[in-house]
This record gives structure tokens, sequence and C-alpha cells, in this order.
């Protein structure tokens, strides 16, 4: 299978490995193109500064590059103004903002926060931690043994004492992609508000903040052909306003003075100290790149993929898929599966001598696990630069691992 | 005068600049040398992955890639213990973190925060933040004229009462180098902890801080030869232990269920969610570049140029120098001033028509601002890279600035 995009990342492309690298880890971090990287070189050697404040060239531009990302941002998410786009480092730390900030000053005790229970450790500890402090409750959404939320549950569960309705689009574990336009709807009926973790659908879907109306979304750069350390937080204008700030510094003032101060409007309101504005114009690349290639071709390919990946998974009689399994394309490209009576640490690390990059472990969803009954499991994840080959590789060097460990066939 | 370290740094080196680049806002960010954007683009075009939980190699390799940066840090500041090493985005976050972690956890109401009136807002606001919300008392410490703290203001301000000092190494605004090592002895002798904001000294003066004892100091990476988008908390270790978690999610945990967790040991409780490998290892790579070059002719250099510019600018009848002058040993390489009857933001505008980048406005230190009684101040602040030629056509810009408003010389 010919894939137009493997070219454009240097790192699946080194000719001096002894085996070539098949990375299928993409739900951790992705990788990089040409492009992005190319984009933060040329702002470290040819205007890097701190922006805002220089009324000096480098500054300026370094300040137009870093807003133009904002812009670029808010666009591709279809928000309604890009003062409602605040750079953060990553998901966890929008997310904390949100508990920290929303949370802590409109949270009562009794309310009740509610999430699935498959939920990232990011989306779930923070509501934990705030749920202690406020005495308020968390509660969870129970999925059925295909990955999926339970009708009733919806129901029952989100009631007049629901402030807030948390949850991802796409599981990081099952692949499972939830109906999140339905249970926003569901949620601002009883006055809650939404909060998508899209870190785990943003590269592979299409985001639309407006049209789904939620409150907040969040998701990461480096999940989206971006550089680590750059995360994004979207929240409606009128929630961010009501806000109080989360971290205080440099940018985020108006006056200060010795007992008092006031803030910034948005964005910079939320944005203290120095920002990263290398990480942001990466980021902004990366989003020009998944634009370029398009959502659809991007899916296309993820589809083939995965459903070619279910297929010869299944000709392995040892291995246990975990989720819903077709059709492919009401599932997102993640795989999580066991190997009969073998650790998942060791099939990831005996794969790792074919050169075949999978994860294995609880993938921060502890509770998940424990719910699914299972200590741990393996996971693959595909994204528009792998290909049939990247599949037939793992598959091979899955067959060979219970051969390794004198299991048989 | 030749200058070792200039042909190291790609953006002082751009030949299709129309004029070239006379950078003098260093301790707003500085500039990178090659070594550290090399380490950086290796690191996303040939082992970028998730560190800790991947059991393949490029992962195994970016996690210790990322804890080699975390013992270069700590060997750096002489920490006795690399896990009393986080990394966080910037001095912001570090700070931030102090304030919400330790403060709200072992300040009460009644208790003292002591600053003083110098300090960047990002080692202001927290505090002030903390005291509000605790009903503690955030005091200041004054200067002298000259820019020093008082000797009677210290023995008078820090008493039983005070819990917290936090001060910076070195005034962002005037060059004080403030006398850390005494303050500390004394915070300890009420016990009270320390909070030492270096981002302004190391990377210009070695830190020690287990010479120094500190409980805590905090630094970025942007402004010591590193890229945005990472920062350092340093903390001893008997205090981060029973510190509770800041940020919470992926990483920095130990067993999750639905209602409870336990965090991971230290430094991954600190550190929520995918970590900024790229940065820290860009990071490691500017330590080792200011090691090699060696802080002594880091020092050498800057005292030559601060004593020749201040000269200098002393020949400017209408040019008025805040802070402490000579001997320049005793100051760093920051220098504010402003000139009779223009605007330093005019200042600034004007001299970036000649390519000199100079920074104007508060500098983030309101208060100190409004104590000098000024609006705001231009300021030149140097780095190993600068030459006298800088200094040269800073001055013969600022001596145009006049005459071009029409004010004569």
């Amino acid at each position: 299978m010919l894939n137009p995009y493997r070219k454009d990342f240097p790192l699946l492309d080194q000719k001096d490995r002894v085996k070539p690298l098949i990375y299928l880890d993409n739900a951790a971090t992705t990788q990089k193109p040409e492009a992005v990287l190319k984009a933060m070189e040329d702002y470290y050697r040819e205007y890097n500064a701190n922006p805002y404040r220089g009324l000096y060239d480098i500054s300026e531009k370094a300040t137009e590059r870093y807003e133009e990302a904002r812009k670029v941002t808010a666009e591709f998410i279809h928000a309604e103004d890009s003062s409602e786009i605040v750079f953060t480092r990553n998901t966890t730390e929008s997310l904390n903002l949100i508990a920290y900030s929303y949370g802590r000053s409109f949270l009562e005790e009794g309310d009740e926060i509610l999430i699935p229970i498959s939920e990232h450790h990011s989306n779930l500890l923070p509501w934990q931690q705030l749920a202690k402090e406020k005495k308020a409750e968390l509660r969870y959404l129970y999925l059925d043994e295909k990955g999926h939320l339970k009708e009733e549950e919806l129901k029952a569960k989100i009631t007049s004492k629901t402030r807030i309705v948390a949850l991802a689009c796409v599981s990081n574990v099952l692949g499972t992609i939830f109906p999140v336009k339905k249970i926003i709807e569901k949620a601002h009926s009883v006055g809650a508000v939404t909060v998508l973790d899209c870190a785990q659908s943003i590269p592979h879907y299409p985001l639309d903040v407006t049209a789904l109306d939620t409150d907040f979304a969040v998701f990461s750069g480096h999940k989206m052909l971006g550089p680590m350390g750059i995360g994004v937080l979207y929240g409606k204008k009128a929630l961010l306003e009501k806000m109080p700030p989360f971290l205080t510094g440099g940018e985020m003032i108006d006056f200060v003075s010795e007992q008092e101060a006031t803030f910034a409007p948005l964005p910079q309101k939320f944005e203290a100290g120095t920002p990263n504005v290398g990480g942001a114009i990466g980021l902004m690349e990366a989003i020009s790149y998944i634009k370029n290639a398009g959502y659809e071709k991007i899916r296309a390919i993820e589809e083939e993929l995965t459903a070619y990946a279910l297929d010869r998974l299944r000709e392995l009689p040892y291995v246990t898929i975990y989720g819903e399994k077709y059709p492919s394309e009401n599932r997102s490209g993640v795989i999580s599966f066991n190997v009969e009576n073998v650790h998942p640490h060791d099939v990831s690390s005996l794969l790792d001598a074919d050169g075949v990059c999978i994860r294995a472990g609880h993938h921060c969803a502890q509770p998940l696990m424990r719910y699914m009954e299972v200590a741990a499991t393996c996971r693959v994840s595909f994204y528009l630069y792998n290909t049939k080959e990247d599949v037939d590789a793992f598959i091979e060097s899955l067959k060979k691992v219970r051969r390794w460990l004198g299991l048989g066939d």
C-alpha cells in the first residue's frame, strides 16, 4: 500500500536503523512531519523572542505568529472567537485548569460530577480531587460489553444534581466513539456544563465546538503531529469570563498593587508567564498538515488498517480483543487485546525486538481495567502514516510471541 | 572584541537580515545555541516517544534522556537527589505549584508571607492570591535608593509569624543581587520556608541549593539558552514528600479506584500528563553549554559590558539610570534607565529601527515601578554572546532618539 504521508516523517525514515520502526503507539504520541519540525526550527533560528511586551521586530513577529496559532486553532475547531482558545501545556493541564478554576468556584456540597468509567486518569483524578474538596459526588457511567454507554444509565444519572459531565470523545483503550452530542444536550437540559476530552479524537475526527455546543473542550499538540509541551483549552467565552484565573504571574494581569490585582482580558487571563511560542507554532503547522491531508482521507486510511488488523488478529485463537470490533468506521483506530497466558508487558517487549512499537499496561485507565477485570492490555493505535505492511509486521511478530515463550501457536 | 560564543547562535548570525540584530533583551529570553537546537531536533527526528510506559526502544531512550536531563539539572544546582527536581512549564508554574500545594496545605490565618517590593509578578501574585484565600498577610520589604534591601527591615519583618520568604536572587529590573544566603538563614531561624526565584540569576551565577539550604528554588529554561515550555522546581525532598499533588492525571499516580487514588513517588507525583521531553533535552544541552563556557567567563563578559554600558550611558545627560551602578561585579548585567521626556516605548521602538532590541515597560513589576515613582523604564540586559560593538550600536542609536523627536541632544 503506497502511503503518501510516510515520507514526510523523518523518524519513520531513518536509514541507519538496523530494523525499520513499525510505530503503532499513536494514541500515546504521534510522530512529527518535517513541516512541523521546520516551523519550530525556523522560530528558534530566526525570530525567537518573548512575545507581547517586546517593541522590536522579532518580538512582534513572535507575538503575531503566536496569535496566528491561536486563530488557526480557533478556526480549526469552529470556536466563535479566538479568545476562547487558551494555550496550556497539555490536555492534563487544561482539565486541571477547569477543575481548579471552574470547579472550585462553582461547585457546592452535594453536587454531582459524572464521567464514564473508561476515562483516562487525566479526566478522572481532577474530578475526584474536586469532589473530595467540595464534598461533591463523582459518579460513573458504566459500559456494556462492547464498550458503549448504556442508554438507561444516561437517563438515570444525568439529574438536577449533575453540575459537570466530562468525557472523552473516543476511548483511549477501547476505541469507542461516544455519542457526545446527545450527552451534551442531555447535560444542558439539567443545567450541567460539559467537558470534552478530545485528545484521542481530534487527530482523527473533526471537532466543531459550536455545533456540539460544548462548554469546554481540551486536547494536546503532541498527539496530533505537534510538539510536546503545548495543549489547548477551549471554553465558551461567557464561562471563561466568569472563572477566576488559575495560574497567576506575568502577562495575565492588568493592574497590580501590593494587595490587589485585576486581570487581563481573555485569553491572557489564563496564560501566566512566558508562553511556549515555539510549541504553538508547531501546533499551528500540525493543524495545517491535518487540514491538507483531510480528515476523510485520514479516517479512510485508519478504517482500512483497523479492519485489516482486526481480521488478522481474529485469525489468532489465543488473542482476545476488547470492545466493539465491527464495522471499523464505528470505532477509532485503537485496538486493545491480550495474548492468552502472556503478560502484555512481555508481548510489547518481544515485539520491540522486531522494531514493532505497541503499548502495554493500564493505559492510564485503572478503573476501566478493573471494570473489565483485566490487569492490563496490549494496545495498537494507527495514524495516517501507517500501512498494511506495518500491520503485517505487527502480526508476524505477534505470532512469534507464544512460540518464543514455549506456549505453542 | 572577539566573542567566542556568538557564532554558536544561529539567530544572531542571519545573513539575510537588512540590519544585524543587536539583541539586548536577554532578561526576557535568551537565544539558543546550535547544540540546543540540534539536541531537540535529534529527539523529534530519531526517538520521539511518550516516555515511561513504552516498552520499546525509542520510548525507553526518551525516558532515559528525560531522566538524564533531571539528573544533569540536579547536579547543576547541587541538589542532593534528582527526585528533588520537578519539570514544569516555566518559573511561573513552579511558583504557582508551591503556592497551591505547599501554601494551601500549610498556611493558616494570620500567617505572614514576606517578599521584596521588587518581585516579578510571577513571584508576587501567587502569594497575593494565597494570602487572600488563607487570610494570611502578604508583607513587603522595601528597597533603598540604590535598590538594596534594608537591614532594619529584614530584622523587623522576619518574625515568628513569617511562614514563607520568597525572593528573586537578582532583580529583573534593577539588577540588584540580593543577599539570599543571609535571608535564608534569618527565615529559617523563625521556621519559615524559603522560595528562591532564580530565573534571572541562574543564566549568570551558579546556584548551590545545598550550600544555600533553600527550601525551594525555581527557574525557566528559556532564559538560560534552553527552549520555551520547560521550567524547573527544586524542593527539599522532605517538603515535597509532605505536599499534596498539584496537577493530577496520568503518570503521577500509583493506584486509582473510582473514589480514591494514591500517588507516585517523587518526582512523578508532581508531573501529571505527558511531559515535555524535547524541552527537557533542550534544557540539558543548555546546561551543558553554560558549564562548558563557565560562569566565571560568562560573568567576566557581562561585567565588562555592563561597566562599559554604564560609562557610555553616563555620558548622556538626559539619561537616568536606576539602582546600583558601580562596581559592576556587584550587580547583574541588567540596566534600567529612562530618557528625559521620552516614553520608554518610544525609545524601544526607535531603537528597533536600528535593529537594537531592548525592552520597555513595567517589566512585570508594577509595585516596584510605583515604589520608584516611574511609570515604566527601558531595560538592556546582556548575555555571554553580546559584545562591545552591541553596546556601541545601542548607544549610537540611543543618541539619535531625542534628535528624532526634536528634543535636542
